[in-house]
């Protein structure tokens, strides 16, 4: 028997059969797992994410680079579920011959993103093995009111993302900010009904988020935002863009996207489309990127 | 410039700069990092980790053993500073062809352990690699009165290790049974000075406990429990017992000697020699494993 070729399947078989205390509010399926009762009006959250050398960036990439993706991924993620990341520790798997001034220029650059979010790195193990990764786990919290899971968008909601989307392998990949602020303010100012990071491709995580919330979706591929050059397949299935997807009520919109104007001139906010019944059948989108798909 | 051989070395040189938030108790240099409030009375502890095919395990070695020992390394780290494991989260590093049925078995072994010991697996992220790797991170807490770190130890407290050293290759190193029932008895009933658990042989972990704590130490080899067939050499040097080892003012040794002969009649606890000043010279022991040592 060989593996299913399609991540989320894979992990449904592996996870389907786990028993979650009454603690967890959110375990496998979001882009955080959740936690209750350590403090009151608090969630924990908890993150583990790896970056592989050859797979998630090459030998050649700055080694800066490579730190501060190995975070910023982890960072997106704590974004995406309206919460804040805070500690981090660090597994190492190391290949026999590695240069020292590269991998103290990647840990710089770990500790220099980390500290940007106000993230702190405590900690880790070092491994020996055949490829070069790093292994992030990260706990964070979130305010009770501000969680904001994938699974949660209503019929009728609109689907805006954050930034433009595509072609990310010429060095946004690397170098991508992930949207914390920005998904902090929209926590407290707009409560999103869903919100999710595009890690692999639109046409791949906006049908998790549709799936994940039992719904629909209705998008105008014309209105996709695309970096300058990427085609319409590219923003659906480059992956890695670290932008936020997000649902909200039709009632919000027009506020959102005046205030939103206003506060981030520089970052584009963009309304795609919106969310159906379980009932209509959703616009059809190409693949998006699948980490278990080699391409 | 090539890496340094000596793990020691090698972290101090990637994370020396790393300059800790007020709330972080113990950072980088313990079996967990510890991290205050979020409840009162109680820390946070974190750890990663991470267990490798052709490094940690064969390729033929059992599924549910595999999982269980991912898993138990944890709770063994979690045990070692008198805490609890409560969460975890798995990063799965998956090579290109790979048996489901195999996989399910490794994770049902994961999930087992885990719930035998009181943990939940809440999520994870799978990635493809050329190894095959499982990268545990979990979170859990410590009663601040029964936090044990491996620093504390004082001149003139006694030795203690449980079990027998030595062999864990010829099985014990997939099918231990981490000691988180004894050290939570050890931290109510006796609080050790110091504790740690034994993951790369009594010769490198007892150096470490004693440089972290700005002692030395005198032993008497002859002392040192082994496993039926081990030398004192394999008993020093093989690692992956996962025992505890922790230290004692010698007022405590008799009660706890004695207690715990009622307690765990199956589990030998031996006192194995003293703690000295930082002016005294420590026992010669043969080196340990050491993670970034090809053997």
């Amino acid at each position: 028997m060989i593996l299913p070729r399609n991540e989320n399947e894979l992990i449904k078989l592996l996870t389907g059969k786990w028993r979650y205390s009454p603690k967890v509010v959110c375990g496998v399926g979001d882009d955080c797992a959740v936690i209750a009762g350590a403090s009151p009006g608090r969630y924990v959250l908890l993150k583990t994410d790896a970056i592989v050398e050859g797979r998630h960036f090459t030998a050649e990439a700055a080694p800066a680079k490579i730190g501060h993706k190995a975070i910023a991924r982890v960072i997106s993620d704590f974004a995406a579920m309206g919460g804040i990341p805070q500690f981090a520790v660090v597994t190492l798997f190391i290949p026999p011959s590695f240069n020292l001034k590269r991998l103290t220029a990647i840990y710089a650059g770990m500790d220099k993103t980390a500290r940007a979010y106000g993230m702190n790195l405590v900690g880790g193990e070092t491994t020996r093995a055949t490829d070069f990764a790093l292994n992030i786990a990260a706990i964070g919290e979130a305010d009770k009111r501000h969680l904001t899971l994938r699974s949660t968008a209503k019929t009728g909601d609109l689907i805006f993302v954050t930034g433009s989307l595509g072609g990310s392998i010429k060095g946004k990949h690397l170098s991508f900010t992930p949207r914390l602020n920005e998904a902090k303010w929209l926590v407290r100012h707009f409560k999103p009904t869903a919100m999710m990071d595009l890690s692999d491709g639109l046409g791949e995580d906006l049908p998790r988020l549709a799936s994940a919330s039992g719904l629909s979706y209705q998008i105008d591929p014309g209105n996709i935002p695309r970096q300058r050059g990427a085609s319409l397949d590219e923003a659906l299935s480059d992956g890695e863009d670290y932008e936020l997807l997000f649902t909200l009520p039709p009632s919000k919109s027009q506020n959102l996207q005046k205030a939103w104007k206003d506060i981030y001139q520089k970052l584009r906010l963009t309304c795609i489309g919106k969310m159906g019944s379980n009932k209509q059948s959703s616009t059809t989108l190409s693949h998006g990127f699948d980490h278990l798909r080699y391409k």
